[in-house]
Parts: C-alpha cells; sequence; structure tokens
C-alpha cells in the first residue's frame, strides 16, 4: 500500500507554499522530482530551493527521475498525451519500487506546479500507478496560475456573481468564444490565441511567469494591446529561454454595449 | 496615501495560509476584521486563531468594525449588493481613519477566506475607498474552495484539455446547464440548485466546509445522490448553525452516451 501525495507549490514563487504543503513535505519518505524532460532549467532549480527550504526532517529523501518525451509521431493529441501518461507512470513505478526495494517508507509525494487540479496530469497519472498497486491518494491544494494572474492586476476572477469560463489556447482557436461567456480565462496558450476572436468590447489582463519575481504585466482593451502582448512574450520568451502565460479577457454583454458612430 | 492589503487566507484551514500571507500579515501596521454581521461565529474564532498563530510582530495591530447588513428592502439583487457594498466601504473608511487619527502607519490589511478574486466582495468594496484616499492596493492569493474541493476528492478540476465552467447556485436556477460546457463548479448555492438541470448522464461531486476538519463529502451520479446531498446539508446545516458548500459536476457529451434501452 502506498501513500502518494501530490502537494501543489503554486506558481514559481516560494512563499506561494502553504503551511499544509510544508507539512505534507516533511511527513514523506520520498519526494520524486523529475530532472529532464519538459521542465524548464530554472523552474527545477526553484523546486530544489522549495525543499530545501520547507523540509526539515532529515528522514525524507529526495530522488529524480527522467521525464519521457511525447511522440512527435502521433498525430492524435489527446492520444499522444495518453501515451505520454502511460510512460511517465510507467518511470514513477520504477523509481517507487525502487525505493520499496531499498527499505524506503510507503509515503510518497510530488511537488506539482500552481495545484494538482488545474491542467495538471500528475492526477491522471497517479490513477494510472493504482492498477498496479494499492495506492491511497491525497492532494495538497496550491496557489494557481488564476490566483496569481488577479492577484497581480488586483482584479476579481469574476463579474458580480456572474459566471466564469476557464479554457485553453487551443479550445479558443477552434472554437472562438465560449458561448455565452462574459469572463474567459485561457490557460496553455503557445501564443496569441486571442487573435482568433472578435477583440471588438473585449478587454485584457495578461500576465507571464505570473507570482515570480520576474512577473511581467500588460492590460487594457484587446484591440489596443494586443501587438504588445505578443511582442512581449516573444521578447521574454527568448530571453529566458521559456515562458508560461495566462490571461484574463472580459467582454461587455452585447445588448449593453452602446452603438458606435 | 494607504496601502492596502487583501490577504487570501483559504477555506478555513488554519494550513491553507501561504508563507506569503504570514509575511503580510506581519508587515501590516493594522488588520481590520469584520465582527458581527454575516461573519458565522466560529469562522471568526478561526480567523482570531489565523491572526494568533501567524502574527508575530508586536506593533502590528488588530481592529474589528461591524459589518451592515443588507437591506432586504431593495428588491434588485445587483443593486442591494451594490448599496451594501458602499455602506461596507463607509465602514472601512471610518476605522482606517480612525487608525491613521490614532498615529497608526498606512499599511492596513484585510483577511479575505479563500482568495480575493472569487465571489468575493473585497476587492470591490476596496475600489469605493479609492475615491476618498489615494491608495495602493495589494492582493496576496489564497486557496480557494474550488481547489480544496477537489483537492478532498482527489480529482483534476477539468477533463483533459478541456474548458471549465464556474457559476452560481442562482444562474443555474435561471439558465440551466452552461451551453456548451462539460464541467460545471457551483459555488454560492443555498441550497439543491442542482434539481434545475436535466441530471442525465451527470456526475457531481459535492463538499460542504471543504478543507476545514468538518468537511462532509459526497459524490456519485447526480440522479443517484440529489437527495443525499440535500439531506445531508440541512442535517449539517441545523447542526452547525450555517453551512458553506460547493460542488463540481460533469456531463457527458451527449453524442458519445450510449443510447438507453
Amino acid at each position: 500500500m502506498i501513500d502518494l501525495t501530490l502537494i501543489g507549490i503554486g506558481t514559481g514563487n516560494l512563499d506561494h507554499v502553504t503551511l499544509q504543503a510544508i507539512k505534507a513535505m516533511n511527513t514523506a519518505d520520498l519526494i520524486l522530482i523529475p530532472l529532464k524532460g519538459e521542465d524548464k532549467s530554472d523552474l527545477a532549480g526553484l523546486r530544489q530551493q522549495i525543499f530545501r527550504t520547507c523540509v526539515t526532517n532529515p528522514a525524507t529523501r529526495i530522488d529524480s527521475f527522467d521525464l519521457p518525451e511525447r511522440d512527435p509521431g502521433t498525430p492524435d493529441y489527446l492520444r499522444r498525451v495518453n501515451d505520454w501518461h502511460d510512460q511517465i507512470a510507467a518511470v514513477w513505478h520504477t523509481a517507487i519500487e525502487r525505493h520499496l526495494a531499498q527499505g524506503g517508507g510507503p509515503k510518497v509525494a510530488f511537488l506539482v506546479w500552481g495545484d494538482p487540479s488545474l491542467y495538471d496530469s500528475t492526477l491522471r497519472i497517479a490513477e494510472r500507478l493504482s492498477g498496479q498497486r494499492a495506492l491511497h491518494l491525497h492532494v495538497i491544494p496550491g496557489i494557481t496560475a488564476i490566483q496569481a494572474l488577479c492577484a497581480a492586476h488586483a482584479i476579481p476572477l469574476n463579474d458580480l456573481a456572474a459566471p466564469v469560463t476557464i479554457t485553453t489556447g487551443r479550445q479558443l482557436r477552434e472554437s472562438g468564444w465560449p458561448p455565452g461567456a462574459e469572463t474567459v480565462v485561457v490557460m496553455l496558450d503557445n501564443g496569441g490565441a486571442f487573435g482568433a476572436i472578435d477583440p471588438e468590447g473585449v478587454s485584457i489582463w495578461w500576465g507571464a511567469y505570473v507570482g515570480m519575481d520576474r512577473q511581467v504585466l500588460v492590460s487594457g482593451p484587446l484591440e489596443a494591446v494586443a501587438g504588445q502582448i505578443s511582442e512581449t512574450r516573444a521578447r521574454i520568451r527568448s530571453e529566458h529561454g521559456w515562458v508560461m502565460d495566462i490571461y484574463l479577457m472580459r467582454r461587455k454583454s452585447r445588448q449593453s454595449d452602446f452603438p458606435k458612430g
């Protein structure tokens, strides 16, 4: 029986860590950390720093594993991601079995950027493990990029008593503005998906590296700032070698718009 | 010039507090806390406990204020809420001016349940203050009930690469299942708004007092567990004198459903 704990650690800011996350890290027998693969090298360094700062229990071991890469030969997106999750689960399984074979305790933890529930694969990969070993799964919530974005701009996520849609850059490109939505949060955009929608009456609050020291923010009417956002994104991406960004857009209800001209 | 910091403190669990929130509390000259009004008495006690546990700076003062009540004579919901926010802003203004008149420093903070961005009025009230005094507004993100719910059930918020709609009980009753949505999170439901939708193919993950010791969870096909949720909610509400709950519903895409019978 394995006690598997997925610990949300926030969006790249050591101070996003909760007291609950610190307790969970110090209860773990083993914390598994990905070393290569998709993880950005400076984020890996930050994760090591979180570990060093928060873990005071000398019995907690840390071990690393190499993330497999997605197979670009699989054309279907969901299939490609699902296959990749299968491979990661196999790598986890090997690392955990090795730890147990060496007499390690059954409490295994992963540190997850943001929150394990939001556009993160860790829960789905953990589920795959449960076919191979009895598993007790725990989740420690963490600060998400959505909250870090809203905090950085000091704006509410929702309009008063109004709904919010969270979606992906891919969905926005394929399906356009979600039907009936007034507030839309876009994550996992590889750049400029907002170009796929009619900017009329839309305001945007954009942020890159939200919550980190290097955080960059732009906001304004979409029509006016779309170019600035795209240029900024390209520049900081080339400066740092990677970029993670997120944005919130609000569209005035069409019926309440003033007629133009 | 006032430095106003809204500090998210999570959903009623001392351990939801982040390191960033603790630092912000200890930097404040004054922390303002509502004493009466809508705040549930045991939550007020917990907030005092968070203050006592996290604030080690002897220079940080705590002061309380009485929350005004909403005027039930105002029939329109949004108008009633807006009027109420005006009144709260006036109460804040008085408390802050008194603090400054006594020689208090300009750093004022509020402790906000959950996160200040999500279905919370604090940001909107703070905006009203900026008409009366130059204001520098800071927001510290906190764990929301959405993350606490998903963590408690150990489920992802979104289906793989799929969107999510966050809405209110009122909206669900008035407008039904949001068009095109597969995953819907419902907050601020005063009980049983899920009864307004067709339960066919819908699963629900419900939680009350999520993240707290007294947390209660129910999940399953909506048709099968709706009654159990309503009964549980009524029982725990009468036990504790108040209840806060939240739920996530997922509906299988209609085209992928197997035909019945």
